[in-house]
């Protein structure tokens, strides 16, 4: 297969975490027989100070014409506290999802037998728990009319049918591939918008005979999701109520930094881990790569090379097991490892698979 | 003290609780020389079985023309699934919210420390955490334009500068007569709404030099609560927000079933448990009155009545102390207590104070 990549390192730990990403990507591609071109491409804070603009139209065209995007993570502190700033980091992800119209954002929550000590909960609540989020991530009060002066504000939380219809789609198709069974979160008591979600999914469901689907109110969610997390096979959500829940979910699995995620929609797919660009750590070889690893396996899956993201998982997994960890998550006593060491562990394993 | 206090019993296991937390509120009035007269009044699924509205007209005077309000829980599983029936007893809570203008609702959080082990949280995390979530009650979402036909929906998040002031005034206050640390929670990086909470907030600062101040986004919110929830003190926040955060905190306490709360503003305070109507229990003598019973306490702190609010809790601190509980809070092997033997019991022990 042949694979145009546009490589967006963006900010803080970035390039390091990308640099790994990118090494597995070629180690895989060679053993498989694949062709894979990159193009690299600034974005976030950098691109702020480079170009003004943390989403420049170069990136956008970069992206736009590639089969996925590999994307770190954007943010500096120089930009935190002051979200009035006339340009900020998160605009460029903003205006990324615009205009690759990426209106699906899928973070698979799962837990890694090795590291559900670090979860905040209990582990036999954790332990196994695996489920995907499904955010709405073009729509929403997040790109709804909004007005602030002086005296007043608001933000206005519009869907539309397609809208709706689209994002319930995906995740009606992810059950039907995983365990059948889809939570709609919504606030259906309270918000119009929501019972247009309901509606819509009630109609739906009959396309899906397979698949068992039940509908929880997002402040229930929240409880849920840490009372008992196995319960969730895939959720589905607008997009604030996303924001919110995928986070907690995150949080919850004790391996955040393992964390990769998906953004789907109408052009080229991005491929992200679901963790931050942690400014503190940037240059010290200390980031932990495989979120951004597991990402390059999510890809891979996206174009069905389910061999190729196995792989890629086992070598993860088997770095795990022979304590091959950053120190975020080394066992006590055990040597830390680089981001490097790392990524050059996994790239090993993969040419001697 | 004269104090005319409306009775709400409301639904399910509302009675059974409501009955324990008069008895109680008898017993500290006794004790201290209060003259209390209660009125009860209809409200919830009752009500609309009875009156066709769950916040009737005479209910609503009856709560006006008193000095607190005395809520249990509404909510009936006929209603469950049909957020489009016409009427509802959610409806009732929104309609009372907005009539007594009931724009500040008070969470605290609070670990027992006898039933940290119910928390999904592991022990460490929760054990001596307590914190006060403050979230604005008729404002945003909830009551801002809607709209919603076959195609398209929207809610409005409209907020204006009395709305936020006014809440704002709460939360810092609150953190005054606390540990002078205040959180105030936002989405500031997107939304219009939160940019101007934030703006006011940051205006209001100077006048409150004792209290520190942190802004946090509502996505971290949601993780830090799980992930550090020692690192709350009072946080205020928007009413979506806070309809999803308050919950997620009661939940972590593991004393869900004990939680009271306030809601206050122009008129006449409400205090009730934060706990649902649970109708699977009604009639059963199982349901643990404490959150009711905590309800007065908070009530009669609210009336500067500190010394009945401290009987009431060491009263109930001795319940737990001596394993008179309900039976979903029983240690292993002990004798479950119902409703009313805990009620009696408590009463009892403030006679005898
Ligand atoms: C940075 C911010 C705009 C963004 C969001 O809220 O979508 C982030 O929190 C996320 O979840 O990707
Ligand atoms: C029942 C519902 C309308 C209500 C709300 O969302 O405010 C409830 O969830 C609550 O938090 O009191």
């Amino acid at each position: 297969m042949k694979l145009k990549i546009a490589v967006l390192p963006g900010d803080g730990i970035g390039p390091e975490i990308m640099e790994q990403g990118v090494a597995v990507m070629d180690a895989v591609a060679s053993k498989f027989g694949h062709e894979v071109t990159y193009k690299e491409a600034l974005c976030g804070a950098h691109a702020i100070d480079e170009l003004g603009d943390p989403f420049p139209e170069e990136t956008y065209e970069v992206c736009r014409d590639a089969d996925a995007v590999l994307f770190a993570a954007v943010g500096d502190p120089k930009f935190d506290n002051d979200p009035t700033a006339k340009v900020r980091p998160e605009q460029g992800l903003l205006a990324m999802r615009k205009k690759l119209g990426l209106f699906a954002n899928i973070r698979p929550v799962q837990t890694f037998k090795c590291l559900v000590h670090k979860s905040p909960l209990k582990a036999d609540l954790v332990d196994g728990a695996d489920f995907v989020c499904i955010r709405e991530l073009t729509g929403g009060m997040y790109f709804g009319e909004k007005y602030q002066d002086n005296d007043k504000a608001y933000d206005t939380n519009y869907y539309t049918r397609p809208e709706v219809e689209r994002i319930l789609k995906v995740g009606f198709e992810y059950a039907r591939r995983r365990n059948r069974h889809l939570t709609v979160v919504d606030k259906a008591n309270v918000l119009a918008s929501s019972r247009l979600w309901r509606q819509i999914a009630k109609e739906m469901e009959p396309q899906y005979p397979d698949v068992d689907v039940d509908y929880m109110f997002v402040d229930n969610a929240s409880m849920r999701m840490i009372a008992e997390p196995k319960f969730f096979d895939v959720m589905v959500t607008e997009n604030t109520f996303g924001d919110i829940l995928t986070d907690e979910g995150s949080c919850i699995s004790g391996s955040m930094g393992l964390l990769p995620s998906a953004s789907t929609g109408e052009s080229t797919p991005v491929f992200e881990p679901v963790h931050g660009s942690w400014p503190q750590a940037k240059g010290q070889n200390i980031a932990n790569p495989l979120a951004q690893i597991l990402s390059v396996a999510m890809m891979l899956e996206h174009f069905d090379l389910k061999d190729e993201g196995a792989l890629i998982r086992r070598a993860v997994d088997a770095s795990l097991d022979n304590n091959v960890r950053t120190p975020e998550i080394q066992v006590e006593g055990g040597a830390a490892y680089g981001t490097k060491e790392v990524g050059a562990w996994i790239v090993d394993y993969i040419r001697k698979a």
